[in-house]
């Protein structure tokens, strides 16, 4: 951690941010300059949490040096994580497609849709049995009856599933269906939420929140992982900016940003991002040739009768077609599809 | 809701717009422009969620009319919402002031706090006893012990108390101890947990979500007055910026434009908002000038070794000053403090 | 344009507003939904700028139909814009790419990177003569004598070149040297600036302001076309959002949004987005697989020696590596480099 | 500078680094963490411009100590800088008041507008002249000739005038009828034109960009003020966020940080950043608590029939009684007006 003084600061101010620091069990390091003296606290830096280095007098400002995430970092594994889902290997060389609708909404049209988007390739189906909505007028989820149904879209395919947790109290019921947790942008803070979820015993795919940082989603991630589990997927799927329109604006740097900071896998929720299905196509290629491990794209049987997000949804023949652009892009940098 | 049609829209595709409408039980209204046509659905568009019509072929825009919320608008009720604390009145002429710690830390310094910020005019206290923190290595709260202080802190001064509610299975014990459930930024949109305290029978302090914009904030104070409560209080404590001289920027626009939107009484947390003590003074007296109903500011006695945000923490002597100060602002705008 | 009524509007009201837009020569048409009136201006939508329909007695709500620009729109010309550059064909299938140094910094360092970026295949020379920077002390380029390296460049090596303009009192001299004028991000609302360029009879390179939307940055082309110079190259560059860990976000959801609302090329830029060389060749093949028509990269044969943004700038033997991995995805999107 | 060098920098890193700081003539304070070696550059921070530390091999990040702006900075002039014109002085206690229509219509109606705003106590005179607008296709303004009619109402008023300044080819011209040069937010980094007004003798009212942080806002400022011209007012007028309920999200924070920051004068425009003119008095009067040495305001005789902005104007009765209000707001802080 680096102090720097104001330009004033008086020797007894000096005085006592060393002792307020030495207090914590770190080193001090001083270094006076022409206009202002800087003190370098020097060993574990999240012990300084326990004081308020800002409030001291005299503290013009505090800029930490080391990263505050640790099990989730590239420091931490130089290889990076791959998460073995009954064959599925997730941060392989393989890029894997998370597929489905947005929300389970019947029997016939989940199966419909995964049997279909698998015979496109894709390799989990994705479904929404528990929805996060704006309004609490709109459709809900069908709740537990939705990943019943999942189950039954598994057994007909053999695809593994993913679904959203919104409520610890769901933890165990939902853990009883799914084979990935997912956790969505609203819920990228919900401490409580993330908790949990690092206690189960599943995978666990965290969505950046809308205006959530790299260095926020990263700590998101740590939560998860000082619970024990360290199968985690790192979803980009938008982030809230001036721009209006797309629904969000997809930030692919983020992708490299976070090859070099964590060991994660990073997935690409194009379809969320953008919000228009005629624009998944483009960014879910861009997603590829950006080095992401996988995407998450809604597919929809009948996106004019969808309950939630029809305005994003590939129809099936679309999807396919999709898919095989996205090979071509997936092979000319050196990865498989 | 409008629908804006493409420039090339076919007889075909205006009738299939039109039929989906009216299979909602809408009525139609058919415009057709030199270079546009464009259809108006008449009626309830809540209805309109059932389909999707972005997806349907053909159309290019669709703007809704009508608000999203309704309970909590200036429509529902021109009248201003009245929240009697057991004589302290939120949302009436008289301003009041939330004034406490982040942080429950212990008994002896929350109740000098206490009865320092009584002395010098704030009518309620706060204090965290379940903490969301960026880091899971950070300080987390005392969580029911935490509760149980804050009680004696009532017991000691007779100031209604505040505190944050982080998960659903804590409603009920926050519920036996509390006056105002606190609901953080980062739940803005954790609608599980707006259901529960839409179910309960306190009153709510609804923050800003760090990215919400103040639709979205509408519609979370909505999914509470949907169970039945509604006794809100909104709370804007800055948004995220490209701005990073404060640590969110605070949105005092905000207040005259929910003035005219809903009926609820508008709060401002200029604390966390600018995460420094020396910038909570000026803005607190903007926040007055501007309409708020009333403020939420982080006193601590000792900032130096605040377990958290000690660096945006006034010491009760500079407390004191400031509610002087803004006494004679709240005058001078027709209010009274 | 679709006028919306507050909900107490009296016929008064109604009329009054229907009186003004009749007078701009508009039709009208009148719509009575439940709760709203609403009123259709139908016509010619830049009539209305005579009249502040906003601030009549009685409008809630104001909202646009028809796009703001014409000569650059998609519906104004199906086909998309091929610029011929002595045989460099930019908006065709081949993709363009401009290299070059941040700034011209001497004769010898500019050829040797010139001959560098030939090499590997860019097809543009870019250089700095005139330098806009955030700060008075900083270098602000070699201007004139800048402008005669390059052409000395462009001796040495047949590429055409692009250099930046900030002033208008400068384009007649820019003119004299370039192939291609640069208006910079900080321009693009430089209205007397797009004016000028846009009566110059050269090919004009126009940056996306930080902050601007994709309207706003077509309306600052319209000003060009509006001139009668159509030769125009959009480029995107990163746009300021809260997200620090770039030094701006490159919105690559820009291209497939602009490739439906206008027949305009589009270039991306890398190097200005991120900030950092290491991030420059992902986000580039992402550009590619996004469908850009081009790129502008900044190439330094010295990065560490750069007079300006040396941080960003790739080494030739790197921009040689990139280079192939590019024409790679080229390649499996259906286009060369 | 602090410079943090990348966890496996080697000894021949370290010392490469440390070469390069020495080449510009600064010295060098070394720091061995346990995790990473810091390195102090100690000296005028501006010689390092020269290289670019980001690029030098084993550099993670490179931290500012010194503030890049000197001759505006709160650290060369304690003294807060008063402008005196005419009598009329900005930057003392007294809140001066520019008011008047967005862009200067005719004569009469501009004359009447002058002395309603006069009479309700407003001590400056705006208008446009030349007016910078998104589309080519609106109203730019009357040129020279709205400045001769500014001219002619300040003879009528004795008003001292302010208006806008967008080419450098104008600056001439524009000094022989204002009194105050106006930039506006789209030019405030056009550097050329900020030269051009730090060469000329009038005071300067620099408002702030759009997205420009307040850093970059001072920088701007720098630029004028190192050409000589230290009378620059400083106008934040709302910044670009998210936030679509109001034109733009009007920053009060940035008064208390700029105070701290500079000794220049900062007035506030709630009229563009709010763009609609029942928000503007409560923003007016929230400027004044917060600490603004002034504001500036639209009014319009007859907003309906404004060629520009309407929406966001006052009429000179409503303007009136802000001032009014305004005036009880500034006793209730010291000030007066």
């Amino acid at each position: 951690m680096i102090i720097v003084l104001k330009r004033d600061a008086t020797q007894e101010v000096i005085d006592h941010v060393v002792e307020k620091i030495k207090s914590t069990g770190l080193a001090v390091h001083i270094s006076k300059g022409k206009e202002r003296t800087i003190i370098g606290a020097i060993g574990d830096e999240t012990l300084l949490s326990q004081i308020s280095l800002e409030a001291l007098p005299g503290v013009e400002n505090v800029m930490p040096i080391l990263k505050p995430y640790k099990l989730v970092s590239r420091e931490f594994s130089k290889e990076g994580t791959v998460i073995d889902l009954q064959g599925v290997c997730i941060g392989d060389t393989a890029i894997q497609v998370i597929a489905g609708p947005c929300s389970v909404e019947s029997k016939d049209s989940l199966i419909d849709c995964a049997k279909k988007v698998q015979a496109a390739g894709a390799s989990i189906l994705r479904g929404g049995a528990f929805k996060p909505r704006t309004s609490p007028y709109d459709f809900q989820g069908l709740g537990v009856e939705g990943l019943k149904l999942l189950a039954e879209a598994k057994k007909a395919t053999g695809l593994p599933i993913i679904s959203e947790l919104m409520d610890p109290r769901d933890t165990e019921v939902i853990c009883e269906y799914v084979d990935i947790i997912q956790i969505g942008a609203r819920n990228m803070q919900n401490f409580r939420l993330l908790t949990e979820v690092g206690k189960a015993k599943k995978p666990v795919l965290l969505k950046r929140g809308l205006s959530a940082t790299i260095k926020e989603f990263l700590m998101s991630a740590e939560y998860i992982a000082a619970q024990g589990n360290g199968n985690i997927i790192l979803c980009e799927r938008g982030i809230r900016t001036f721009e209006t329109a797309t629904r969000n604006t997809l930030d692919l740097s983020a992708v490299p940003v976070l090859k070099e900071e964590t060991h994660l896998p990073i997935f690409i929720d194009p379809s969320h991002a953008v919000g228009r299905w005629n624009l998944v196509a483009p960014l879910a290629k861009a997603a590829i040739a950006v080095g992401a491990d996988g995407l998450m794209i809604e597919v929809h049987p009948d996106p004019e009768n969808a309950l939630c997000d029809g305005a994003q949804s590939l129809k099936p023949s679309k999807f396919a077609i999709l898919m095989e652009e996205m090979k071509k892009v997936a092979i000319s940098v050196g990865r498989t599809l």
